[in-house]
């Protein structure tokens, strides 16, 4: 059971015990889908002693079941309830882990609970052993995950897309992977002609014209599980420039993607796909990582940057997704995602990586 | 300016610092469009001396333009550079006001870049001071955007709801509400039959059927600001205890709007209701508040509930929606947004409330 692994490997590290509000952590752990309930204080409480309890509001008394919970009221204090709780588990000091996304408020409200005898640290860190090494099933979930975003990719070449708005795209994505699948993994990107400049571009009213290269950043949700893929399409032939850029691009993410070995430096796999673009004279407008761990997570350990120290292993899995941004001109990304199997890189997403001009 | 007001409040209120992540704080403060980066460090820090300077992920460079900014690149430990600002502003200790929505992990770091020097509050207990009191163009865009759920409960009547499955409708009044404004506010709730007695259910396969009661809970956007709207529908004539309780709700509903006034305690509007319900024999079956602020964010001050103590005024806006949900039978809601003005309150949806039978 993941929760009794959980609780062994963070005493062996030497914390006492962990502070877990919803999210993808809790699910991880439970099974139990306690979907967030806004500034409600919502927490799983864990003993280093191996006890552990939810807290919740009670608007969720329909919905917790099987599992050891205290429930408290509009008008009730959490606070107070979670005080009662650390004492029945004996935790009145020593190291906490805190889930990293909680509310900075409710670290701030527990902090005075605790009386300033705790010292406060990221969860992550710790169960991260865990979830980046994910097992059979879990890979399973993904790669079907990948094979919805591969279709949707294949379908909507055949679009209409000329003229379309950057925002009309996204939507028919967004559509099309719910029908496939449990849902999208984020709001899909759509960044077409000079606003392919800007990696983070929030789809807009812009329509596609010829000439364009437009990025493709989406991804879909199976049993929880993420894919995200992103691949750059032109409309018409692009100017040479461009072409260029696609080319050291998508070289830079093969190569980045044959580097991939079991026992390899995450950076090393950021260095293969760094050093290509920086060779090509591009090396300023690489902007962000090469990639990031993948799992119930969008965005997870192992990230795969130049500050990246974890050792790879099977059953870790990222995304490969260098990019070239030119401010004025546009851009270019191609993203894969990858699991470690057999001390190998093996692409989950398997889309047409050849530039595709419609 | 805002972030004027906003600096002389906080000063006023003795404290020396703010640290303000991503949200609509920041966009209420600097009309910047700062997505989240995830777990990218982005901030905006203020002091109480006039000093601000947003610290931002380099792929923002495209984004943020007329506004003070350090940008930090991955590789580099933006802890360093917020110490760097710190410095600069001559914050080394004191009383830091804090995003409340802030990751804990952030905060866990900030914390230790403050080496303990700093004490941390919440910011929106001093901005609420702000935020909740809107201007007439805040309110101007409020009454839009409930403008646009009143339509969409007018065309979801002429659908045909019968054998639809709950995250169909869901996706229908999705896709209806993005076409007529900037988006929903949060995702569409529709829980019909017994899965109405969760106030928080997700729409999941079960079909509508004859005999159901239908809640449906669903909320638009318009230039930032949010719309929430909840009315309760029958397919086909349901049975009389839930008659009796829609009647119970309904009544429950227009004698806490009613009872809006501009002096008053919000928790006198929640005692309005709750009385109501009590009264009526279903008190255990009204297990959450009757409402809350409404405004950038679809949960905001002020709350509406027992324990309320925002005195209302003019230009407050916030939701009265009270409901009873009766396990293994079903539930009813009726959700109304309504702003104080003229000393009264006003709704801003008004979708019909008698019971609609179709």
């Amino acid at each position: 059971m993941r929760l009794d692994k959980f609780i062994s490997l963070m005493k062996g590290k030497g914390f006492d015990g962990a502070l877990i509000s919803p999210g993808t952590n809790l699910y991880y752990l439970t099974g139990l889908h306690i979907h967030e309930a806004g500034e409600r204080l919502t927490l799983l409480v864990i003993s280093s002693d191996g006890n552990y309890r939810l807290l919740a509001p009670s608007l969720y008394e329909n919905v917790v079941r099987n599992f050891p919970v205290t429930f408290w009221r509009d008008g009730e204090n959490p606070y107070e309830k979670l005080a009662w709780i650390l004492a029945e588990f004996e935790l009145s000091s020593g190291k906490l882990l805190v889930e990293d996304t909680m509310r900075a408020d409710w670290l701030i409200n527990i902090f005075r609970v605790g009386n300033r005898g705790f010292e406060f640290y990221s969860l992550s860190s710790v169960i991260r052993e865990l979830r980046m090494r994910k097992d059979h099933r879990e890979i399973d979930y993904m790669k079907h995950a990948a094979k919805v975003v591969d279709r949707v990719f294949e379908e909507l070449l055949g679009w209409d897309l000329l003229g379309m708005r950057e925002s009309e795209l996204a939507l028919k994505i967004e559509l099309e992977i719910r029908e496939l699948s449990d849902g999208i993994s984020f709001e899909p990107i759509v960044a077409s002609g000079e606003n392919a400049a800007n990696p983070h571009h929030a789809p807009g009213n812009r329509r596609l014209r010829k000439g364009d290269m437009v990025i493709l950043d989406y991804g879909a949700k199976w049993r929880g599980y993420c894919s995200d893929i992103t691949r750059t399409i032109a409309l018409g032939k692009p100017n040479e420039k461009l072409l260029e850029i696609y080319e050291v691009v998508k070289d830079a993410q093969e190569r980045a993607y044959k580097s991939v070995r079991a026992g390899r430096k995450a950076r090393e796999i950021d260095a293969a796909a760094r050093e290509t673009i920086a060779g090509a004279g591009y090396g300023d407008y690489f902007t962000h990582r090469t990639g990031h761990g993948l799992g119930l997570d969008v965005h997870e350990e192992p990230f795969i940057g130049p500050d990246g120290e974890v050792v790879l292993e099977n059953g870790m899995t990222f995304t490969i997704e260098p990019g070239i941004y030119v401010p004025g001109l546009g851009g270019v990304r191609i993203e894969d995602d990858v699991a470690v199997i057999d001390g190998r890189g093996k692409r989950l997403t398997r889309a047409e990586r050849e530039l595709v001009i419609l």
